[in-house]
């Protein structure tokens, strides 16, 4: 484990002195300065202790027997690339298996909020994240979650967090502050238990994430910063992202899987010119598809970068300004004394090809290879028995009873590509007195899997395009992470939810009552402990099965997994049943 | 007394959501936003409980019946400024004294290190500092002083600073950090209590100032990085400067009094285009002189434009820059929501004339006048008895016995405008038994004053041009303040010596045997508590008696007070006896 900067320091001195070895040197490469944002050739870097000691023009004095000599040949040296806000779970990996999925792409350092894992498991969800992400190779901080359920009174999710768990939690190592208050109404009305739980992570020195997703920058925005929210990722045009710098707010432009919030705010900084100290780069969501196939933090500087920004400054969006933000700038962010020896080497700063990885003066990649191994704790039992169904379901418990011919419906319409759904409404037949679900409208269901209720809320929804006997469940349905079925057969749906039921979660495609694929999510029903390629092979077949059964969205599965997320407009689904989320209350299905 | 921001934050976001009266609203300024650099037209700022609560085109919904409005009427509202290093005993006053004058110039934030009071009362001084620090109106953050003594082995201080101390002091409120590690060698050789002191620094989260004064930017300086040191405010040259910024350390670029280091340095920001967020602006000493006359950190910005600095950018290195280097930027530095509501509103931001100053919420001064009262603690007697003689001084004490009619001595070389010393020599006639100072060369002593043991140190000092039977004496003598009396007649030096121990210490000149000028420092010997117009033409007074004895020396009394730095080569005086500073060691007066 990396010893405390106090610790080091004698030693630190020592080889900065020359008088003593080091325990690598990286020679001769051209040192990215992210302070003065300049380039400057021919730098060797002395670590000890898994910092850096010194950076100066020739450290061959600190070359003894045992130092590892890694030539940089001329490339350049950058720091690792901070991810500064993201959800580890949206990868569908434990903080060990996305570690090792990000460090061959140069990320050094993450900031995570488990918000889905705390919705499932509570403070205990957190807790456990928070012990596998101490003990990686690069550093994983943890941000606890401030916002479960996120709609109360509109959803019941697992566990509840309370202001004293915040309390509690700020006192916790590796618990960097509080993750995205997305309650922003509550904040701007002065909401106690919200106001409380920023209080808390301020009182102990920590950072307040913030999400602020509305597009009013009135006095509900004033009132929300003034809230204490130190940050917001949520934006997504420049105007947005300008509000927040102004503010004094870190204004986080994020590229995830499938977010691209980036090209359209850095203009503030490629035309406007503006200071982009307050500006970072974060994904918010990575999916194990792109880590594997894409990159993660690389890709987001990259495709800064590509847009036009100077890649200096695209650089220090992902390792000084994240750092400074924290409050870790003495302790990472940089290529300078005393700084944990997070080095990338790169032969070009505009593609940024990763070839060495350095992390906490450890080779910890190469070429793309990881080189270490990133440790998993023992996901206890609780953590793995997660999906509590009443009993098995039965294909009637999707039935929407009705009498008469036919009736006028509520339905909920997906829109691609836009996390907004719409309200719409249909007039379907009824059959046996039941409703049945035809066309382009689909049957969709929310069975209650944290307390074994057996309760199921039923509904409809269209703009999948499945056709055939089929149906989709998942456990991942933010952010209550009930199990969400949807369907055009109610067999298929109760064969799909009682398979997941029996593998302890994940997300399943069947069709006549047959399994085509599945991804086994079996902690918590949201993440695998299985290695990032696997699961993104298995993601990759479920969405395959998903296109097979008619759907031709994009992102069909991001879709799927936010039919139930009721804080964003204008229909979902709850425990509790249909969800307007224009008004904030629950409404009747039928009309 | 100003709230913390936990205890604040529900009125806070009741006055930005518009549903309460603020305490202040400013009025129609010119946002200077340095989060984006960038001036904002047509802005209000709502202020509560000291801090900002919001700030927006409109805030006229939070004036009330007793809310205070200030019309800017389109001037610019900037953050109050920020001087991030200085030590107060060089404005010969106290924290409430310097307070004063300082506010009209807009400074509301000062980050000071009483090393000078730590050097006679040791911690029991930091905390008087302190003390009186934590009840002005603006924002006085202490460092704990590192080095006392400067040069251990070769001086004797009235009390020396331990690590326990340092540690003990960590642990205070109000203590912001460490004070300037002046032990550079001792740093970067390793000494334990030096990095002691870092490192308790570093664990309690707060920022160790640094002090390398040395050219060598190799190992030595590598070493001195390596140790902990978090900026430095000893650079005076373009490239020292730019060699601490690369290296992630603040650089801080001082305009004293005497000091005149930003013009040298700027040049990294206006002509070399480098990321200005590490280069910080500070005064490190400022005389009462310069603060009635000329002004603060006013000064220091308005030098800086004039140096060719864009306004925004300068302002930046006196504000947001300095609150980010402490770990305050979401306590202070830019005109924000949450922020201390320090407001400068001026009309020009190229010249800067300071006409409101608003600290946490108060309007402090107007025009130049100060409107508030900046409380003084009651000095204890231990604070005010400090000049501790064994007996009166006698002429003969400052004889130096030698046979023969002439002999060769050791003489301090004064070097206008330069702090070090010169080591030279000189043949001086023997009369009655004793060594008589005749032409360039004066009689200097060092007159033992912490502990009564009546020691006298002799020496011969050049290059004041005194005329006359004269003598100056004063108990600020850096760093170990001893009494320092310099002259050509051993009566007056006798004469003066005593007077200054009549009153507690000072600075006074006499000649003839009679008093010409005297500052009176009655606490420490180092500081007064009158206000900074009464000292400064006490200063201007002994200054023009030193004129009037003969020494046409730009800066004086500086040199007088400097004759005593056992760390500054070539040539001082300590309670040892003479020190070569190039060696460090203590040698014979007579060669």
């Amino acid at each position: 484990m990396l010893k405390d900067w106090t610790e080091a320091q004698p030693r630190l001195v020592e080889v900065a002195a020359g008088r003593a070895p080091a325990d690598m040197v990286i020679r001769g490469g051209r040192w990215v300065n992210v302070h003065t944002r300049e380039v400057l050739d021919g730098h060797d870097i002395a670590i000890a202790d898994g910092r850096i000691a010194c950076i100066l023009p020739d450290a061959s004095a600190n070359i003894g027997e045992e130092t590892q000599v890694i030539e940089a040949n001329g490339r350049y040296m950058i720091p690792g690339l901070c991810d500064a806000h993201m959800h580890i779970e949206s990868g569908m990996l434990t903080p060990a298996g996305f570690a090792a999925a990000v460090i061959p792409h140069g990320t050094t350092t993450i900031f995570h909020d488990p918000h889905e894992i705390a919705n499932v498991l509570g403070l205990e969800g957190v807790r456990l994240m928070r012990d596998e992400s101490l003990i990686q190779p690069i550093s994983l901080y943890t941000q606890m979650p401030s916002c479960a359920p996120s709609a109360p009174g509109l959803e019941t999710t697992g566990h509840e967090i309370t202001e004293g768990e915040v309390a509690q939690a700020m006192g916790w190592d590796g618990i960097i502050g509080l993750g995205e208050m997305m309650n922003f109404p509550g904040v701007a009305s002065g909401d106690p238990q919200m106001l409380a739980e920023i209080a808390a992570t301020r009182a102990a020195g920590k950072t307040v994430g913030g999400h602020y997703a509305s597009p009013d920058l009135g006095r509900p925005f004033a009132a929300y910063v003034a809230g204490g929210a130190a940050d917001d990722h949520e934006t997504t045009t420049e105007e947005q992202g300008i509000a927040r710098a102004r503010q004094g707010m870190g204004c986080m432009m994020r590229l995830g899987s499938a977010w691209y919030d980036v090209e359209h705010q850095i203009t503030a900084i490629t035309e406007k010119g503006l200071d982009p100290r307050g500006f970072i780069l974060c994904t918010d969501d990575s999916h194990s598809g792109t880590l594997v196939h894409d990159g993660h933090m690389n890709r987001v500087v990259r495709h800064a970068i590509e847009c036009g920004c100077d890649p200096l400054i695209a650089i220090q969006m992902a390792t000084i300004n994240t750092a400074t933000h924290f409050g870790l700038e003495r302790e990472l962010g940089s290529l300078t004394p005393g700084r944990r020896a997070d080095v990338i080497l790169t032969p070009d700063l505009m593609t940024l090809p990763i070839e060495h990885v350095i992390a906490q003066g450890v080779l910890v990649a190469e070429s793309g290879r990881l080189l270490v191994d990133c440790p998993q704790i023992d996901w206890p039992a609780t953590a793995r028995d997660t999906v509590h169904l009443g009993g098995a379901v039965k294909a009637d418990d999707f039935a929407v009873k009705a009498k008469g011919d036919n009736v006028r419906v509520r339905v909920i319409g997906v829109v691609e590509n836009q996390a907004p759904t719409r309200a719409l409404e249909a007039q379907l037949p009824v059959r046996d007195g039941r409703i049945e679900a035809e066309g382009e409208t689909c049957h969709i269901a929310l069975v209650e899997r944290h307390r074994a209720t057996g309760g199921v809320t039923n509904g409809f929804v269209s703009g999948f395009g499945y056709r055939g006997r089929m149906a989709v469940a998942s456990t991942v349905a933010h952010d209550s992470h009930h199990m969400i079925v949807v369907g055009t057969c109610r067999d298929s749906m109760a064969a799909a939810a009682n398979h997941l039921a029996e593998i302890g979660g994940g997300v399943t495609v069947f069709r006549d009552g047959a399994e085509l694929a599945t991804v086994a999510l079996p902690i918590a029903g949201l993440i695998s402990d299985r290695p990032a390629p696997e699961v993104a092979d298995d993601a990759q077949a479920v969405m395959q099965a998903i296109v097979d059964c008619g759907c031709s969205l994009n992102n069909a599965y991001m879709q799927h997994s936010l039919l139930a997320l009721v804080v964003i407009p204008e229909l979902r689904i709850s425990d509790k049943g249909i969800v307007d989320v224009t008004a904030f209350e629950i409404v009747d299905l039928t009309l």
